[in-house]
This record gives structure tokens, C-alpha cells and sequence, in this order.
């Protein structure tokens, strides 16, 4: 009864403040509302991610199952409703992981559990030696000239910080991603590392590591949490460790792509909303937290406002890019790279109104973060109202940059927003074989899809531009 | 502080009703009660398990590894005071897993997590067939003869029921005993099912399979709670699931050995205690929860009473057992049936007064089972006076096996005593590959140790005969 009480209070609250940014202001709303408990009543997410990982597994960035999938998708999208589905290729350098180990060959025989990061070379055989530990990358880059030839260097910097907005993950992924040049560097023969991850099983987190002229210098591998632990402690009781790794992980040419529907704007078709999230994971899961949910909340939001009764003024465009995971600064081979370059060539960029990026899981969002030419205005504040009633309230963080697959739209000046999503268990899952679909809870699901519906449907129907609202320019209350 | 007062109450209840069982009645309980409280506050339990886990690995029955953890446990025992410190070795059929694979073929290539089981023949190459699921032993036991002519046969019987005892774990134990000879009586190429196990992650949980006239006659694989879902799932679209799988796992002649030390009793040293565990673990894990910690338990109980400044009167045999978990029905290869068969040659059995295990993990004891001659006895009421403080509480249930280790003791008529842990998590890391040192939570092991050493020295110190007593002959209060 109290929630009640409070909603009807923070609902007259905002009415009685709106000034017309949105034309149609309070229709506009009542209909998100509607649209909003539309989709926490019934969406398509759970069928979609559910037949996306059973179907295809998994689904590495140029594989056959992501062609596969996405040819799946482009259908399903067909039979839900959306126009001009499309599949736009792109050349791709993939990577497959095939057949690797790793073991402690001294003082006494151990498996390890490990997973080699992406675009890592192979062992061309296998590489035996000593392992010399760093907690962090800090104390790798320190070490002197040479001091690690014909050794593995070990950086072990701890369990990764459990928040709900996954900041814990900034530090780890920068050793992911600069640890195999540094140990190069020094004389390394092999590269290991503590997952970038937040659990304690036997789950190696694998990922991309970065490019240097072209490609990764060392073979590079994550260690599971156990691991790390037990090849710590043993370092610590004395003991020279010695490591015996094998990989026939190897790069090859092949295509990615996007898969891209609309539905089609009722009055200003050529206004475009863009809903992004990305069809390839990795390939020890069946990613469907990452990122089958995203398609899944993106699609699912989609469909129930196609369905609502009254298609809205703009076009809203789902777009499941390809080859998110591989992405590198210098390669421009994947999805949000591509989707940029086609829309630049067509002359589409600035009817591109919006940008939002599904790709942080499936557990509930708790904050809206909208450009910052939008924050504080009277769009955040009817946003506000059509999301409080499901536990979402504004940030006062604005959005910048949306995530990998719109990054790129961001970069070029298209604005985007974000719905956060509570991360305070993606990092147990992010990129290990235990991203499988039990993982996803449906209701939390759900509520992400009332929110990209609600929220979506806002910005469709009405004619705010994120483009031209300055914080200057709207009333701060 | 009403805790305290409870404590009051039923101490001085305790002590209002005891009669002369134990013949030194109060002073052994305070002394007991002390024994248990320097557990509290400093025991070695820890330190063993973590330099066992962490030196040694994994310990299949019958591997160097079991071995040199042997060598390196006498040592220990014999660094911490025990005497008689003995390796007694018997012969083994052990078993190797070698290397595995498993994946679906069709309708489209997607990997598996699978882990053959223990004693599980090899395939002999690659083993590719369609597959027929089942959700129970029984509906597999009632397909026509010959209905699964090569075909893979798939149980899947749901996840195990978590429970405070484990008694979740029966029915799907019976399964991987009793599934590979039921397919293969049905015309079956191999058999694969559900893990017995209560999580969710991909970790498949490995364990004995039965022999059927001296052999497991099927390659028999369990498959982690996602994979099973998924080839269920799989299924339950409608799509007709080819499976390959491969395994080079065989058995090999092999010894194990059991550990034996002794805190000799200072004056009726003859009459022995035994406290059970296993060195041997599965080999996919670090044996840490299986069980490392029960060899760290009994230990560092023992230790504490060694060093409580008066030796008791009987002797405390701390046994490490080897290879308890490969053994069969029809095997006699493992440590509880030789170290039963040595005791009878050297005419030792009657000296045996009682025998306890502790193979549950490493959670907090809740229970206290007597042999059914000591419940309700004035013994119960004097241990359940030391342990209740603690959180343990007698059960009405009497223990009659003990486990795999003490069970032949206990066929041959050695009564036995159980110490019940809390096995709500246990089936969530027994036999994979998480069952790592990091599972094991600090105080709950301490709270073991408190617990072992406070019930032990009650029986070492005192002339409590479980043989003799029956339920009529002690006063039911």
C-alpha cells in the first residue's frame, strides 16, 4: 500500500511539472504505461534466447553457428512482425580456440584448468617452463629487461570486485588485454593470468586480448579462480613451479553480420531508434546472458509496442551485430564498425535519433542514464515515471558511450542512452562455459523488456531530440 | 545470554542425571569440554588440508599422487606426535580417465561437458549415435529388448534434491551404479545421464559405476545440470540428437595404501578408537571437501588431545584411508576392506571398541548418531552435554554403517559412531572439479574439529563399552 501511495504521489509530481518537450506528453505516457505492463504481462524474450542457445550453442564471432543463427533470427524476426530484415556481411579475421591444456609438470604432477584468450596464437607444441608470478601488471612492467626469457610470467592481482555496475571488471581486462605484450616485452614465453571474473570455480574467463602490429605477441591464457590460488599458494610454500601449456588456437579469414529489422514508423519512418545487442559469443558458453539476452529484451520490447495497437511515429531498428567479442582497436572487423560504415555510405547517419546497447545480462535494470543533453529535462522526467513503478530511477551519470556495438554510432555523434543492469553476478558467469541459459531469470527478464518497451516507446512516439536538447535548455527542477 | 542460561540448565540436568557409565563422569566431561574449546582456538586442520591439497592435487586410488600424499601424511602424523606411524599397502585395480570428448553432432555441432565415469570402460575410438532419453532408471528398465540397439541411452532424472543429510543423493547414485549394465541390456552403445548433483554450473560430477561380472559394461559418461538441459531441451523440440563421444579411460594394475598413526592410550593402549577418512580423491579435483578435510578433521582432533596435557587411557588410530572411491561391491580393493582383513589376522578385531568417519565435507556438525546400544544412554547424554554448545544435537537416528571406510569394521561387528555434517552444499562439489581447497570454510572445519575432539576424548578416557551396551541395560530418561 505504501509503494501505492508513493507512485500516485511521484506520478501527480511529474504531470503537474511536464512542460510540452514531448508534444503529446500525457497520452504519450499513459501509453507507455500501458505498453510497460503490455510486456511484463507477455513478451517473446524467453522463447527467443531459449530457442537462440538450445538451438545454436554457441556461437563464436564468424563461426558457422553465428551464420546460422543469425539466418535463424532474420526469420524470426519475419515471423514476429518486423519489416525489412536484412543481413549485412563483413570481412572478419576469427579465431578458434582448439584443442589446449595446461598443467604443473613440477614439483609434482597437477591439471589446471584454463582457457586460452581470444586472438591468441598457438603453442605450435608445447611450451614447458617456469612460471614467475606478479600481482600485478604494474610489478610485470617493473621487472627488468630480459628477466623473464624462456620463462612464463603469472599475473595473479585478485578476485575481481563484485559491484552492481561491473566496475570491478575496468582493472582485470586492462591486464587481459595489455599482459601478453608486457611479458613479450621482457622475454616471456607464454603469458597466464587469474580470470577476470568474480567466482570461485573451476571456470576460466576467456576474452580478447590486444593486438600488437597486427597481432597478439604471446600465447595467453586465463587461469580459473582455483587455479590462480593453488598456483599462488604453491609459489608461496617455496616451491619453483613449472608449467607445461599446449594450445591450437589459431586465426583465420571468414564474415560476420548483422542481422537488422524494423518496425516501421507510422509518421517519421526515416527517424531511426537503434536497440543493439550482439549475436556471437564466446565459444566455451551458450551465451545467453551474453549476449542471447540482449537480442532476447530487444526484440521481446519491440514486438509488444509493434503490437500495442498504434505503431509509432519513428522507425525503431533492432540490430544483433555480429563479432562483438573480438573486437579490436585496430580491427575493424566487427558488427558496430560495419552497421557505421553502411549507414555513413547511405547518407542515414543523422536520422539516426537514438542508440541503446543490450549487452550486460539479463538481471533487473535499475537506472536510466540518457545523454547528457537530456539529463534533468522533462523527457528524463516522464521517463522517470514510466519506469519508478518497476525499480528503475534516473542516474545522474549520463550516458557517453552506450557499449561496443553502438560505440561506434556514439563516436560519430548519434546520441544513446542506457538502462543499467544490476551486474552483481554477471562476472561469475561473463565469458565461461557456465553462460547457459538456466542462468537467465525470467522475471528479472521480463522486467528489463517492460523497461526497453516503456522507455522505447517514449522516444518513438513523440519528437525529442537528443541531438539538440542542451542541459541549459530544459527546465532543471 | 539466554543462550547461556540454556546452557546452565541443561548442564546441570546432565549432571543431576548422569549414573556411573563413565566411570569418571564429571571430570572427564570438564575435561572434554576443555579439549573441545583449545580446538576452538587452535587446531591444525587447516594447515594439513591446504598443504595436501595444494602439494599433492588431485588423488586418484592408485596414482603416484595418492601415493607420495601418503608418504608426506605419515611424515606429517609422525612431525605432530602420533606414534606407529605404518603405510599398510594392498593391491588395486585402478582406474585412468585419459582424455574425453563429447559434443552433439546433429542437428547442429555444439560441445558437451561430460565426465566419463569411474571404471568406465574406453570407446575405442569415437562412438557416434542417435540418442534416447529417459527420465528414470525405470522408464530405461522397461523399453522393449533391444529398443536401444545402437543407440545412446540418456537418464535424465532432473536435479538432485538438496537436503541438510544428503538424502538427495541415493536415487541418482543408484542410476550411475545401475544405468551403463540397464542400457547395455537394452542394446545400448553407451550410456550417459544427468549428473547426481544439486548445482548449476558446468561441472559434471564423476563417481563409480558397478561392475557387472567383473566389468562396467557400457562407456558411461555424466553430463553437467546445463548440458543435461540442454540435450533435454534439444529433444524436447523435436530434433533427433546425435551425440560422439570418446574416451580412452582404462584400468591398470596398481596398489593403494592406507595411513595409519597412533596417540597410544596410556593404560589400556590395546583398546583402539579408529577415526576414519580417505586420502584417495576423484581426479578432477583437489580432493579438498572429499576429502582432504576429513583426514584434517580426525588429525587435528586427535592432536588436540594429544596435547591436552593427559594422554587418555585408550589408544585414538587415525586411518587414511586408501581408495575409497573406486570401490565395488565385488571388488575388495580399497583401504576400509584391507585394513579390516589385516586387523583380523593379527587378531586385533575385539580390541576395536568403536569406529567413526568423517566423509561429508567440511560444513558445520548438527548431529551426534550413536551405535543403537548408546542411545538414550547416560554416554549420549555426556557427549551431547559437550557437543551442544557447540550446535550439535543427538539423534534419534542411530548410526549403523558409519561409511565406506568403516563399514567392513562395522559389518565384522566394531560398533561405529557419526559425527553429521551439513550436506546442503556437498552435492554441489562432490566428485568435479570445484571440490577445491577455497570451498572449505575456516570456522565450520574448526567447528568440526571442536566437535571430533570433545566426542573422542569422552570415549578414550572412559571404559563406555558399545559392544555390551543395549538400549534396555542404560536408563531412558
Amino acid at each position: 500500500m505504501r509503494l501505492s501511495v508513493r507512485l500516485l504521489a511521484a506520478s501527480a509530481l511529474a504531470l503537474s511539472l511536464a512542460t510540452p518537450v514531448l508534444a503529446q506528453d500525457a497520452a504519450t505516457i499513459q501509453r507507455a504505461e500501458r505498453i510497460r505492463d503490455a510486456a511484463l504481462r507477455e513478451n517473446i524474450a524467453l522463447d527467443y534466447v531459449t530457442q537462440l542457445t538450445t538451438r545454436f550453442g554457441a556461437r563464436p564471432a564468424g563461426s558457422k553457428a553465428e551464420q546460422d543463427a543469425s539466418a535463424w533470427a532474420a526469420d524470426y524476426m519475419r515471423q514476429h512482425g518486423f519489416r525489412n530484415v536484412r543481413i549485412e556481411q563483413f570481412p572478419l579475421v576469427g579465431w578458434e580456440r582448439g584443442v589446449e591444456s595446461a598443467s604443473i609438470v613440477g614439483p609434482r604432477p597437477q591439471g589446471l584448468v584454463v582457457a586460452a584468450l581470444g586472438h591468441s596464437p598457438g603453442t605450435n607444441g608445447v611450451i614447458e617452463a617456469d612460471v614467475v608470478r606478479f600481482d600485478s601488471l604494474e610489478a610485470l612492467n617493473a621487472a627488468p629487461a630480459s628477466s623473464l626469457t624462456g620463462k612464463i610470467a603469472f599475473i595473479d592481482a585478485g578476485q575481481m570486485v563484485r559491484m552492481q555496475d561491473g566496475s570491478g571488471y575496468g582493472p582485470l581486462s586492462r591486464i587481459r588485454g595489455a599482459g601478453p605484450a608486457a611479458a613479450a616485452g621482457k622475454g616471456a614465453v607464454a603469458f597466464i593470468m587469474r580470470s577476470a571474473g568474480s567466482d570461485e570455480h573451476r571456470m576460466p574467463h576467456t576474452g580478447t586480448t590486444r593486438y600488437v602490429e597486427g597481432r597478439v605477441p604471446l600465447p595467453a591464457f586465463s587461469l580459473a579462480a582455483p587455479d590462480a590460488d593453488q598456483l599462488s599458494r604453491l609459489i608461496g610454500l617455496g616451491e619453483t613451479v613449472r608449467i607445461s601449456l599446449s594450445s591450437t588456437a589459431h586465426t583465420y579469414e571468414t564474415v560476420s553480420q548483422n542481422v537488422i529489422g524494423d518496425i516501421v514508423g507510422a509518421s517519421r519512418p526515416n527517424e531511426v531508434i537503434v536497440l543493439g545487442s550482439h549475436m556471437d559469443s564466446w565459444d566455451l558458453g551458450t551465451g545467453a546472458i551474453d549476449d542471447g539476452a540482449g537480442g532476447a529484451i530487444t526484440l521481446a520490447a519491440a514486438k509488444v509496442i509493434a503490437e500495442s495497437g498504434r505503431r509509432p511515429a519513428r522507425t525503431i531498428r533492432v540490430v544483433l551485430y555480429g563479432s562483438e567479442e573480438v573486437a579490436q582497436p585496430t580491427n575493424t572487423g566487427n558488427g558496430g564498425g560495419a552497421y557505421l560504415r553502411n549507414v555513413q555510405a547511405a547518407g542515414q547517419l543523422e536520422n539516426h535519433i537514438v542508440a541503446g546497447e543490450s549487452d550486460f545480462g539479463a538481471d533487473r535494470i535499475y537506472a536510466l542514464r540518457l545523454s547528457p543533453g537530456a539529463q534533468n529535462s522533462d523527457f528524463q522526467r516522464a521517463a522517470t515515471q514510466v519506469l519508478y513503478p518497476i525499480g528503475v530511477l534516473a542516474s545522474g551519470e549520463p550516458e557517453l558511450h552506450g557499449g561496443v556495438d553502438i560505440g561506434p554510432l556514439a563516436e560519430a555523434g548519434v546520441p544513446v542512452f542506457g538502462l543499467a543492469q544490476d551486474g552483481t553476478r554477471y562476472f561469475d558467469l561473463h565469458h565461461t562455459a557456465d553462460d547457459t541459459l538456466d542462468k537467465i531469470d525470467p522475471e528479472q527478464l521480463t522486467q528489463n523488456v517492460a523497461a526497453w518497451a516503456g522507455l522505447v516507446w517514449l522516444i518513438a512516439d513523440s519528437d525529442v531530440n537528443f541531438r539538440t536538447m542542451r542541459p541549459g535548455e530544459t527546465p532543471a527542477h
